[in-house]
């Protein structure tokens, strides 16, 4: 398996465009995103648990209730969500696509993302169609990504290459992370494409399962957005004999899809509002995987060791804290906790106490960009990884005027 | 019922000083603070859920078993929790205690708050023993308030008169907040005193049945400290028959402490770590207390919500986004909201979709120093209050490099 240029459009046969149509008033800033497979492709979503949903995902789920899909639309700006008439408003671009590109409307997978609660105008998306239409190409997956970016710093795409039964395959992927990053069940909005055959079942299988170890192990604010979806097309298009069983096959695949979701979950995280470092904490020696993931989320999501870490600071107390307020069955005498990133690792807790360690060599270790927080728990064999972001001054200037 | 003055030294019989000993570097901050009751009290006490556990709790709890206590000794500055031989440390404390005062070693109340994982030196408290009972005062609850704060930027005190069966009694408490504050089962440090009649096990039962209503819904970061207790002292100098079961005069005793309590979570609520504003979310119309809890409590943590009252935003989609995902059974077409302050009160949301309203008149409104979020629910009869505060930049300039 190898990383390859291209993201969402590395799959043979997707095309994609974002442009400016209007919905922002930053003129620089694309806001609308379109994603096209060339022929019908499976399709497999999975959406937020928050009871207030995105009217998108409504019309999402009914018309990939088929298992296929051909096209993805979606704009940034607003969520339309909360809103009179807003699943009139996501059908109307649904309905925009299909007359565009010739498909049925139910045949397009629609999302949205922005403020809450205010009405979606679909007039700058329909004078918008053509434009972005005519502009889709092979080249367009940057263009994609960064339509559906919002208070993101980066866009976000990742894309490998891999073989089943001598044929090459390509996943490539595109995200929107930064706020409101607390994904249950799914995740921010994540679109990502294969050329590999495989049935809608298959690939629903694999998504789901897939999510539990990415997109939900990954935490910026603690707060789980209304309008989180992530959807995988499959075109089939590499040529490949169907996977339509959990056989080798699957298994290849779903090593290629996790290594696309991993990255994508680094990227939403070290991209999180205000981020200035991207915190991985990796939880071994649980009794069980659940021990292990309530712990990892938790040390995650502890605001208190996210300033920490922003300040660079060693405070390993908050680690434990958080380990201990999980609710999760740990014995804290035998926590271990330790600091890692590429200027090295420093012990600094063992068997639920300090040890003695030089605050230099800590400090010089957490001023990098990406950090590491190893926690061994001594009671199992159950590990997991969860990913977040340190709590800066930009968080809080970012979320403390975002809609003026 | 009335607020008297005297905070923990209002009720009959208590005396307390707080001195700085040199646990502290600042030599202008108490770090040490001792209350005494003149006769044995009636004690109950509530502690942290959080599996890690500070060492003064094992110790409160062991002492005060039989049901009383007569003083009770907090330090600041350092936590006394995952370090080696923190036990031992705070049972030493309990002895100065003892000596000093000619009293047992087994009738004091232990508690210490600060940093984690580093280890207590007896040496300053052994030294300012002396001088912590020599200046034992009528009039010393305010250097007792001061010197179990930490990052708390006023003292918190308070106090009520109320009359049982003719008497007059007297509940008065001191607290410290700030910071890693989000009480489970218990809450941050409270100290609490009596001079009212009651036995233990009725102490006890009024103090647990409070807390669920009161410190239990206080959260300033989502974070549960190892530390938290709170404990009431009752002497009985009033005079009053003692309250040995639940009759008429329990229930005016559980109202005068549900004002001390209510008072003292505002205090702490408003004076969280880089606070501007105390928020206070009241929900009403929910199908069961459970589910108002769960609401109020989900909107009062959500770091969105926080950083938007910071910036006076009525960004009121953060508060449907925080209802959503709180895992509370809730029919999200019937929730309203409104924003109060004593400049006015503004309806932003109703049957789950916003509303026009002046952005001036909300912006005045939450320009205030206290805001109330005012959701219902539409489901039944269910309500409850929870208390908060802002996201800002000082939480993160002051978690991001507390320990040095």
């Amino acid at each position: 398996m190898k990383i390859i240029q291209g993201g969402v459009c590395a799959a043979k046969g997707f095309t994609a465009n974002g442009i400016h149509c209007g919905i922002r008033k930053n003129r620089t800033k694309r806001d609308l995103s379109l994603i096209v497979s060339e022929t019908k492709a499976a399709a497999a979503a999975v959406y937020t648990t928050n009871l207030v949903k995105g009217a998108p995902l409504a019309v999402t789920k009914r018309n990939i209730a088929d298992g296929y899909a051909r096209a993805v639309i979606c704009n940034s700006g607003n969520a339309n969500t909360c809103n009179a008439g807003g699943e009139q408003i996501a059908e109307k671009m649904c309905e925009l696509v299909g007359n565009a590109l010739s498909i049925s409307a139910e045949d397009v997978v629609v999302a949205s993302t922005g403020v809450i609660g205010q009405p979606l105008d679909i007039t700058p998306i329909e004078n918008g169609m053509k434009e972005l239409v005519n502009g889709l190409s092979v080249n367009g997956g940057d263009f994609a990504a960064e339509g559906i970016m919002t208070t993101d710093t980066v866009k976000k795409d990742i894309a490998v290459e891999f073989e089943l039964g001598n044929k090459v395959c390509r996943i490539g992927g595109i995200a929107k992370g930064s706020g409101m990053i607390h994904p249950n069940m799914a995740t921010m909005l994540v679109f990502i494409t294969t050329d590999a055959a495989i049935s809608s079942e298959m690939l629903q299988k694999a998504l789901s399962s897939d999510i539990a170890d990415t997109f939900n192990m990954v935490s910026v604010d603690g707060d789980t957005s209304t309008n989180d979806m992530v959807t995988v097309l499959a075109n089939g298009m590499a040529g490949n004999a169907e996977i339509t069983e959990d056989n080798e096959d699957f298994k290849v695949f779903m090593k290629a899809l996790n290594t696309v979701t991993v990255q994508l979950c680094r990227m939403i995280a070290g991209d999180g509002e205000g981020a200035t470092k991207l915190l991985e904490c990796s939880v071994s020696g649980a009794k069980d995987i659940i021990t292990a993931k309530t712990v990892a989320k938790s040390v995650i999501c502890s605001s208190l060791l996210k300033a920490a870490m922003f300040g660079a600071d060693a405070n390993w107390g908050r680690v434990l804290c958080a380990i201990g307020y999980s609710g999760a069955d740990v014995d804290v005498n035998n926590v271990g906790v330790s600091f890692k990133s590429r200027k090295g690792v420093i012990e600094v807790c063992k068997n639920g106490a300090g040890v003695d360690f030089s605050e230099e060599k800590a400090k010089e270790i957490l001023l990098e960009r990406e950090i590491e927080i190893i926690v061994t728990l001594g009671d199992g064999n159950g590990s997991s990884t969860a990913w977040g972001c340190d709590l800066t001054y930009d968080y809080v200037k970012i979320n403390g005027d975002y809609r003026t």
